[in-house]
């Protein structure tokens, strides 16, 4: 709030002015008291001013007695995941209610670090979508995996004080927490010396390890996936963001835990969401309406999704329907399920009917495209030689990024090495290091991918980014790594040498600036290729689950440039059992 | 929050560390939830660490059960009216369970300007009582009378920084917010260009003047009398304070209108409460005790009166029981009538069974002392002459500090002038400037008061505190005001030309540095003096309803040292109707 917008909202609201808007005849959503009201909303300069019907304005809209919902605000999110860059993600997301994030640029600075958090800024700065951003906390995410860059309290400190850079991204270091380290505490150091904020990721911690990370004014946990686990972080005053993402579903499960007497600290979040979830079943208003048909009240429900997050990272131009907050809103038919119909950004129209009226201008990814840098890579680097016929296999858990540490039997050749036997669901596996010329490959193997023949490969894994690649002979695998060096990062389907499809990623190798319905259309095809040439799983998302194979902050057994890692416990581990 | 108390508790909880303090067998009300939980509360550097009962610690102690309550913040309020200087103040509320005041100086910034200002902040820097400051926003309150000081934007911007005020207080000017007036916004500028918040004060301000004032940003009110009003209020993204003073009593009226879905936008406040009211009635408690007695459950009263309020305003490190806040709590054995027991300031034991445990040093209020600049004063002053036998006259309304504005049948002397008649109840009353030497006196009428004999008065008189006199005779009139001087400021009852008892209020004529108990058994005296032997209406309080008679923000007609003022007209106006 300035001066002069204060005394033209006073202008407006005392008739001395008019009005660029005026919206008669709303039910009006007030998420202060999870209530709906009728009235009128006038907007002067992208601002709400009154609910009176006898402001005059420029332009007069009869809203027909349809609802007037705020914008929803995304509590915790990873533009990343969506594979668009943060215009097209906006061209997206705003057609689907959505008009704030808090984004956490994690995957791409895993990458290219500053470099990745400047670019984040200014391809974001002149979107219709407002995005904050939460600084991320842990890159790389743990010392088990080579990312491109290494992100320290220093670094923070050049950055932070950005005024779109709400605070410290997810926390996800608990034990570095827990064991009170140094280079933890000088990141957390950042945020308290700047009054910033802290957001958590804490799954299965609790107890005295939970007190520990409270006490240390980590704010939030988009993480639980038990009413108790929420209970146990609103009783410590983190506010608790329901998720409902591609992979990582909790809204449902969270309900039960949620009431009007804590309602006040719940939130909603995508956190990691692709384009085609986005596509299918909304962004924010997904989560939103699963929760609404599980009964809560509608109007509890929006306000978890706009004020609460608001208030929580302390938005006070937005996040419901009031004079003097930032117009963003949508108008829609029903709150039995929440359709937005138009979407309203700064009081002006932005996308109606699901569609933005207007594409977003991109911004050049100069200094974070073409980087894949990789070294002496062959098809001998996927050997894998084994001491006997059990070996160690990740299994995959459909629905889910947590893997199981199981140990199989195996074929080996004559040299001993691992070879494919078509009666088992057992597959090689590598993570190929693509930032620093390294020439590390990780080799392992995973059950429950299905594949027949051919091989995947992606240069989105979490939270390195290296490529990960999975497939039934070394040479597919050689072909697809190759690939995806030649298009600057992607994911690809490759079949006895050939190259079936490939979706270019040229953002850092992980984001597009094609449109949401181009990424769509092509991962659909893509898809459906993998279940029927291949032969891939169809209870698993073919790109995706690779993508959290190298995930080493998630149980139970990954596998990173280095090799395997035993998450549950924290060390690198051999295929050989 | 900083590196050092995070690692410290950090330690704590993962038991490298012994906490100072471990309370085992809590009932823990936690306020993020409204509900109650078993469990310990460890402290370390006045900080909670952990609710479990495995933390080592030097000193332990078993609740038995009992309760342990987040210490209760008051949202809104003015020591002033507690007579008592803040270290006094302070040992008066902390034993009943308040261990944060959001104070505005405005009484004595009204005598005293920033020298009132500096002093506040000085005489409460390091007591135990948290007392942050809103900057008086209306000093003086209005032009129609004279006050002390005149604070402008500029004398705002040299002080709000200090990081002990949080804002702009109450902006009672409301019609200036909806004439949009140049000086008024300098003054909400102050504010917003340092992110600081504005407290409101908008009796019966509804509709567009109401939109007006939200979109401000101002974002509070604790002048709410109908549950309507309240709505309103929250509708607009306000938080709405449940007042429950000496003289406004809000809590009751109100509570019909909280509900489960707009509880997180209320707080409580006592606004102006008198010491008397605080010893016998309880402080935040009282109006939190009310609210559970009439149906309230107890752990959303005390949400309300502890956590909103942090939130409201930005207060991150209390508010709640968990690990990293400020440990101020108490231990009450019941929830059904919260009467604070063991009451603890930053895990230091403070206060027992309703008594602080050691007096806290005052400061010498140099600056603020001896403010009594009274010239040309005698009783041919206070002569009031009138054009024929009907006269304006202010009617008390018992319990309110609204007036009517009546026209009355009066007795006149032989030159005209008003004489007393001891058939009605009407009196003379005055306000005499003291501030600049002016020699300003406002003569009126009043009704209501009661009084047979002598005079009674005060230089407490809302807002620019001169002095006010009511008396049936000239003479004991003329006999108090100069006692008045001669005290520096106080409160007299004058009987035949006699002092009949005198309450010194030495700090700006507003404070005394005597301890509660002392001021209630004099005041209690007094007023005993006041009904008995001057035969004040027993339905009223003897000084208190005098300092409400010269506040012209307040309708309907009021007396200042420039003479009568109709606030209803917004106007001077005249005895002689």
């Amino acid at each position: 709030m300035d001066r002069t917008l204060a005394k033209t909202l006073i202008d407006v609201c005392e008739k001395r002015k008019k009005a660029d808007l005026l919206i008669r005849n709303c039910r009006i959503v007030d998420v202060f008291s999870k209530t709906v009201f009728e009235g009128s909303i006038s907007v002067i300069d992208g601002h709400f001013a009154s609910f009176s019907d006898e402001i005059e304005a420029d332009e007069v809209i009869d809203a027909g007695g349809r609802y007037v919902v705020p914008g929803f605000i995304d509590a915790h999110c990873h533009i990343e995941s969506s594979h668009l860059s943060p215009a097209a993600f906006s061209d997206l997301i705003i057609p689907k209610g959505t008009t704030t994030v808090i984004a956490d640029p994690h995957e791409i600075c895993n990458v290219a670090g500053l470099d990745a958090m400047r670019y984040m800024l200014m391809a974001s700065a002149d979107l219709p979508l407002s995005v904050y951003y939460m600084f991320p906390s842990c890159v790389p995410a743990t010392d088990s995996e080579h990312a491109g860059a290494v992100l320290l309290a220093s670094d923070i400190d050049t950055m932070i004080d950005d005024e779109r850079i709400l605070g410290l991204g997810e926390m996800m270091n608990y034990p570095g927490i827990a064991a009170g380290l140094d280079f933890v505490l000088d990141k957390l150091e950042c945020a308290y010396s700047r009054g910033k904020f802290i957001d958590g990721h804490a799954p299965d911690v609790k107890d005295r390890d939970l007190d520990a990370y409270s006490a240390c004014r980590i704010k939030t946990d988009h993480e639980c996936s038990t009413p108790e686990e929420l209970r146990d972080r609103v009783r410590r005053g983190m506010y608790v963001a329901l998720r409902q993402g591609t992979a990582c579903k909790n809204v449902l499960d969270l309900l039960p835990g949620v009431n009007d007497d804590n309602l006040s600290r719940i939130m909603f979040c995508t956190d990691d969401c692709q384009c085609e979830t986005i596509i299918d079943e909304g962004h924010i208003s997904n989560g939103v309406n699963l929760a609404i048909g599980a009964g809560l009240k509608a109007e509890k429900a929006l306000s978890a999704a706009t004020l609460n997050a608001a208030l929580c990272y302390d938005l006070r131009d937005r996040g419901a329907i009031a004079p003097g907050l930032k117009a963003d809103f949508f108008i829609c038919d029903s709150l039995e399920k929440i359709v937005p119909d138009e979407v309203f950004v700064s009081g002006k129209l932005t996308a109606k009917g699901g569609k933005i009226l207007s594409p977003s201008s991109h911004i050049k990814p100069e200094k974070v495209s073409g980087m894949m840098n990789v070294k002496n890579f062959s098809s001998q680097r996927l050997v894998l030689p084994l001491e006997g016929d059990e070996a160690r296999v990740i299994k995959i858990i459909p629905g889910s990024v947590v893997t199981e540490n199981c140990i199989r039997k195996v074929s080996r050749d004559e040299k001993g090495n691992f070879t494919r036997d078509e009666k088992t669901d057992i597959l090689k596996i590598a993570s190929v290091e693509r930032h620093k010329g390294t020439g590390n490959v990780g080799l392992g193997l995973i059950e429950g991918y299905g594949m027949k023949s051919g091989a995947v490969a992606t240069s989105i894994s979490h939270d390195s980014h290296n490529i990960i690649v999975v497939g039934t002979s070394d040479e597919d695998m050689e072909r697809a790594v190759n690939e995806l060096i030649s298009t600057g990062g992607g994911v690809t389907i490759i079949q006895k040498g050939k190259v079936l499809m490939t979706h270019p990623l040229e953002i850092a190798g992980l984001m597009t600036d094609e449109s949401a319905q181009v990424v769509y259309d092509t991962l659909r095809e893509m898809h459906e290729i993998a279940y029927e040439k291949l032969g891939v799983n169809r209870n698993i998302d073919p790109f995706m689950t690779l993508s959290f194979m190298a995930l080493p902050v998630i149980p139970a057994l990954k596998i990173t440039d280095s090799g395997l890692f035993d998450v549950t416990a924290f060390a690198f581990t051999s295929v050989n059992p």
